[in-house]
């Protein structure tokens, strides 16, 4: 929690009220791998801050198959705001791929808590506009790179979370066939 | 531009003040059809609101092929946010597809306007989560669709657009090469 009020404070004045609403508002939880905290189908009320582990969203298609939308490690957030924002069940599930530790908050509250401190606007804004950028970013990546050259820049975004993760975890985020990722592999060792 | 104060008033209260600003900062033009806006390479200072006429974003990858980013018809925005909130020379091209009426705003006057004018920030806020979702929407998309679902997609996302635009055009934005739109055409087509 400490990291999200310095985060914020880094970019803002925080009053003691604003400050003791988040504290109202959020709730600190760990997981156990495996852990859904949400589910495609069911609705979705909350929206989580990593503050250690490893989380992934993910939907199934309609043959089952896994497609990761992200992965959220420490520092990131992690919802199904496809469902938040129109207020439809989880397209999305969201699970732990570790024991991960997370600041929970209702949806709802973080709504009110902008009507009751409009400081945090431009905090909001901020953030919204540089996940806009890294979207976009995305896009432009899948579109352009080669499967190689997308697999490059995963390792240099996630450094550390490749031991953590499987195989079918990466080729699901890149749009890849595990096979294609295991000669990609195979190629880079000999280089 | 009285389309862009209605949607924004359709929203929220807008004060005769906050009204004037909005005028005071946006300049209305008109683009003949391959007028670029932005061009790859060069510093961007605009951002634009369309009033009719079709745009689009691209970029060109290290082998001179293009990728398109985003179409832009009637009531959307459309720039360079890469470049913008990174303060870089822009990664994208911006250009007219046909004669197009826009909007011009100055980015930096638009950044002034939240200071002045406060009550832009949920209007904003709410704007940038769906911008979001759609981009959430349209990675999921990308991973699990086949190549014939992402272009019945886009005819349906843009019901009158594929008249006025070039079938690389498509191919580019939805990842695919122009032979693979050939042949889902002739399919769809015996359907």
């Amino acid at each position: 929690m400490e990291e999200l009020i310095k985060k914020i404070k880094s970019k803002q004045d925080l009053s003691p009220e604003a400050e003791a609403y988040i504290y109202s508002i959020s709730k600190k939880k760990t997981f156990q791998k495996g852990a859904e905290l949400i589910r495609q189908g069911l609705k979705v009320t909350k929206t989580y801050f990593v503050t250690n582990g490893i989380l992934r969203s993910y939907c199934n298609d309609k043959n089952g198959k896994e497609h990761t939308l992200q992965f959220a490690i420490k520092n990131w957030w992690i919802s199904d705001y496809i469902a938040i924002h129109n207020n439809k069940p989880a397209t999305l599930t969201v699970e732990c791929l570790k024991k991960s530790s997370v600041i929970e908050f209702n949806t709802e509250k973080i709504n009110k808590m902008y009507a009751l401190f409009p400081e945090f606007e431009p905090f909001q804004r901020n953030t919204l506009e540089r996940h806009i950028v890294s979207l976009h970013q995305r896009i432009l990546n899948q579109l352009q790179l080669t499967a190689a050259e997308k697999y490059d820049l995963f390792l240099e975004q996630y450094p550390d979370i490749e031991q953590n993760i499987r195989n079918y975890h990466i080729a699901s985020y890149l749009g890849i066939t595990q096979e294609s990722l295991s000669r990609i592999r195979v190629e880079k060792a000999k280089r």
